[in-house]
């Protein structure tokens, strides 16, 4: 059991406590803590994944890689729209290998906003550079079920 | 450190030594440790995910559902093609809400084989139904760098 970080500054957190998500949750003990901040139209996530959760040596296993697109794409719905919301769908293109042991970045946005549902699209790449890795994009539908405490 | 389990009556093995893979390794510590068995055209993968992988309470994260929709694709390219592949996209929909501690299967097969790549699709269902809750789909590519040892 390692302490939760105190926030940095200008971090945002979803309004949730306890929030024990693997993906997010600052009360999960060895989960990925991926950190949301406020940028341009949307949010950077930023994410330092360890060898515990690579595919092949030395690479973030491609679903991890899904769990930082899908957190950052929510962020990017909750922080911008003032929503919660599930994902409907995501789709996931692998461009380059994600190291391990680097700091990524992902930049996410929501660039539609439709009757049912908002399209978020996140792209990650390793801190620093403009190199792109991963793609996600998808249909993320807001949740009435959890309305902002 | 939780010793490797042995491997089940008809499991199916990547010829990997040691395997860390945080989807299917069987010398990770704490992985899912995903299995895998053949079944008609594909592969069936079996595993029971905890709290410690969910999003939502009591709802397996959405990218820890990727990581076992990939690695079924992965096998079942694997043991129906003689290939070891790489992931180039993964589409996911997600119908229903995946629940922590259930065993869970996921039934994959090539469904095209292209040039450059295979099509695969697998699908997400609770163990003992066939209430789908979530399905795969995606483009992977042979991967020249790893061979069948």
């Amino acid at each position: 059991m390692i302490d939760a970080p105190r926030p940095a500054a200008g971090e945002l957190l979803f309004p949730l406590s306890p929030n024990h998500c693997f993906g997010c949750g600052p009360d999960h003990p060895s989960g990925l803590r991926v950190r949301f901040f406020r940028e341009s139209e949307g949010v950077r996530t930023e994410v330092t994944v360890g060898v515990a959760h690579q595919g092949p040596p030395g690479v973030v296993h491609g679903g991890i890689q899904a769990v930082i697109l899908d957190e950052a794409c929510c962020a990017a719905a909750f922080f911008t729209r003032d929503t919660f919301v599930v994902t409907g769908e995501l789709s996931l293109r692998y461009r380059q290998p994600c190291p391990v042991d680097r700091p990524l970045v992902v930049r996410a946005a929501v660039v539609a906003d439709e009757e049912r549902y908002f399209v978020v699209r996140g792209e990650l790449c390793v801190a620093g550079t403009n190199d792109l890795l991963t793609v996600g994009e998808g249909k993320f539908h807001p949740d009435r079920s959890r309305s902002i405490g």
